[in-house]
């Protein structure tokens, strides 16, 4: 041990490593530390950003500075004997100076600065962003490297992060595993579609002549979910938050390729009411976290992309979430006098004009429609054995503005049920591991995932999906 | 408002949902909670799991139940008139009855059951878990959809959960933004390699004639890097936590084609000894928080599965990890009285058995190997500008047991050093977004990666890393 301290110090002493900085230095604060300072004594400060203005009087330069800590700039007063042709818009720059009271209503504190240091100027010509030029979603998604700096698409990615975490918490905090389902899989949960294949790129030399880089075709997941039936039969109450994918050609403002699924499944659940419930739980704590933590950031949605969206917002937060059968929906749906392109009839699905119709009917109240017909959904949803109109315990979350947010069901524990329906579907040797969950202390269980960027969606009224994810991926466009 | 009240209770009452359950009854708790009781006075409680061992006495019948919650179980002793042929190992039961004080030394409570229910019955023969017989982690790796019910792998996923809450706790608390960087990318960040390529599987139907769903080739990403250095342009701080693959065909037991790495970004860095310190404080931070949370699950690996590792662990936590330039390194090893396989020389990658040499001569303690030869890394390295032996800013961090568990370097963020690097490279096009990044505000910047599962086997002295994952993925093997 002490050999080895010793050593040690030989080694630093010997490294050709930079020597440490000078003891006394302004204090580094991100431009959210220095926003709330509330009794600024004017204290040596320094702070790093980008240049969101620039505006040169004749006795003062007032410039603002942004760091991406927070949606409001740090106001920066200095002589304008400081200025240089490279402050511009879009600089990079690192300010010291002394953290003042502002004499001005707009904010707290301003920085009074001593040194201004520009790090990195910025081709004001080539630069996609204009100063105080409002710059439409649909124009900056042509820049995935640098919408990140207009203050929607930040404000988006502070929100979008915070989300992330409150999520985590909500789990962590009810006794949830976090489980890290497989990306790739030999398994396609929902029995058939639109999935993307993996193997090996081109250049990538073989070893031996196969197919296939697994053996077996492999594909991007579809859900997490059967994977988390494994964890559920261990640990009770799991959860998983990660990317899944859908080749599908569609265009919409609905869809991506890639997008993140929150996925819950629970041992020991008896009632589609438990599972409804914790999806309710979810979507209102996660939310009403965002709102508190970020409350600058969601005004800019609520007030300039999306007004209106704060009143409903706070109409789902407030109402106990609404509960209909699937076979009650079909039936409001047949006494409305509104035209529907798509009849609705018992045994299909509901299209996108239904769910707009029940949430309406609901008074725009986010509803569980559950008990869906048996044809309709997937091998693993219990079955309720229920006669003539045959449903399984399903359930998916219709929310306005989006359509559906969620989707969950009890799944079938019963190995003989399970069995006749895979054997029916030529499903059993594939799914063998799945029917082993059934004979090795099988609990009745069920679970649901909720689609990530439908939920910000959902509370910040964004119209297109591709403006809540920062790096969109949809058909024939993968950018960086 | 009050339309839409009236509709919600109209709607209500005339759903068919299940009834609520009765007011009174047990308090259903997780094993864990349970054996957290310190001074139990006889409640009433309902415990849900799977049974761990069956121990029946004249007078008393014994059971074992655990729900995945704690490595711990919870002893249940009843009548033995409450005992059934169902009742064996593996089957999942819900026991009802008082949680009382125990009068054996081994734990301080236990449940004096009134009633048991067998849920799902275990089919013994077929599960591939036996009674209390040692299973080693190569045989389980078989049944990747009942491993998890082992105490070697529960406990490995209950650390899994935890660390990975702590690293999110740790960039949270420390300023910085999370950030979802692709899977799926038209960008390969290493310049050339084994990547993976993504492209629907033959079954989804193309609408028009295109070779690719993207309109260019697209591949699963090898790191989320290039993606962050835009978000670190806009936010200062960002990490990610994500997947990343690597189509690499060698079977070894420190490879998978899927794994997880934690990356972090910053601007206005400029300093490779900060970005160190950044991985340094990271490993010990989370290491703390994981030792305290989860003190039994660690203690099984350090006692069954890697002893000695326990001591190793310690020694990495209470020293200063050591700092060594490649050049120092290089002579070191030419020094050394070992033979090595291959030859040590400037300009050459570090191999396994230099990796290990080099930590046994530091002691043991982890050490920063930095300033590699420029030809060596990537093109995003910064340049050192060093003369003869042409370096760049980068490290790696090695640590015992392990080799690699971190790389890291300074972005090369100066644009004609950049331009003319990837002029030469014939990359100039493909990371003409890149390059303007260098152009619109530029930073000094750095950051680093470390992979998560070589980080699990580290501190758990797991000698394979199909053993600290859920579901391995590699080259002839994707289960499930």
């Amino acid at each position: 041990m002490f050999a080895a301290h010793c050593m040690r110090l030989v080694l630093r002493r010997c490294s050709s490593a930079p020597r440490p900085k000078p003891a006394v230095a302004p204090k580094l604060l991100r431009v959210q530390e220095a926003l709330e300072v509330q009794n600024p004594t004017g204290n040596d400060i320094k702070v790093q950003g980008w240049v969101r203005s620039v505006r040169s009087q004749k006795e003062v330069l007032f410039l603002h500075i942004n760091d991406g800590s927070s949606l409001e700039s740090l106001q920066v007063v200095a002589d304008p004997r400081l200025e240089s042709r490279e402050l511009t818009f879009g600089s990079s720059v690192e300010v010291q100076g002394k953290l003042i009271k502002s004499p001005h209503k707009r904010q707290n504190v301003e920085l009074a600065a001593e040194n201004i240091r520009v790090v990195g100027p910025c081709d004001s010509l080539a630069f996609p962003l204009k100063y105080k030029t409002h710059q439409p979603l649909e124009y900056l998604r042509q820049f995935p490297h640098v919408r990140c700096r207009s203050n929607s698409l930040s404000a988006l990615l502070r929100i979008r992060s915070e989300a992330t975490g409150a999520i985590h918490s909500y789990f962590k905090d009810n006794g949830y595993l976090h489980i890290h389902t497989p990306i790739i899989t030999s398994n396609d949960c929902e029995g058939a579609g639109e999935v993307f294949q993996v193997e090996p790129a081109k250049e990538v030399k073989e070893p031996e002549e196969n197919p296939h880089f697994f053996n077996i075709p492999a594909f991007l997941t579809v859900s997490g979910q059967l994977h988390l039936e494994v964890m559920a039969g261990a640990f009770t109450k799991v959860y998983s938050f990660g990317p899944t994918f859908r080749a599908d050609y569609s265009q919409s403002r609905k869809h991506l390729a890639e997008f993140y699924m929150v996925e819950a499944e629970l041992a020991f659940v008896e009632s589609l009411q438990d599972v409804m419930q914790i999806m309710e739980d979810l979507f209102k704590r996660v939310t009403d976290v965002v709102l508190s933590k970020c409350p600058h950031d969601i005004e800019l949605f609520h007030k300039h992309v999306a007004p209106g969206q704060k009143a409903k917002l706070e109409k789902m937060l407030n109402n106990q979430f609404i509960t209909m059968p699937y076979t009650e929906a079909i039936e409001v749906l047949k006494g409305a006098r509104e035209y529907f392109t798509y009849k609705p009839e018992w045994g299909q699905d509901l299209q996108s004009e239904h769910e707009k119709y029940l949430l309406k009917h609901c008074g725009e109240i986010p509803v569980f429609i559950f008990n869906y017909p048996y044809d309709l959904k997937p091998f693993y949803m219990r079955d309720n054995e229920d006669g003539v109109h045959h449903t399984v315990a399903a359930v998916d979350l219709l929310v306005p503005g989006v359509g559906e947010l969620c989707g969950g069901s009890l799944r079938e524990d019963r190995l003989d049920f399970l069995q006749s329906r895979l054997q029916r579907l030529g499903l059993e040797d594939t799914y063998q591991w799945y029917l082993e969950l059934r004979q090795f202390g099988s609990t009745p269980h069920g679970g649901f995932g909720m689609g990530f960027e439908r939920y910000l969606r959902c509370i910040l009224g964004v119209e297109n999906i591709k403006d809540v994810i920062p790096f969109p991926r949809f058909p024939r466009s993968c950018l960086l």
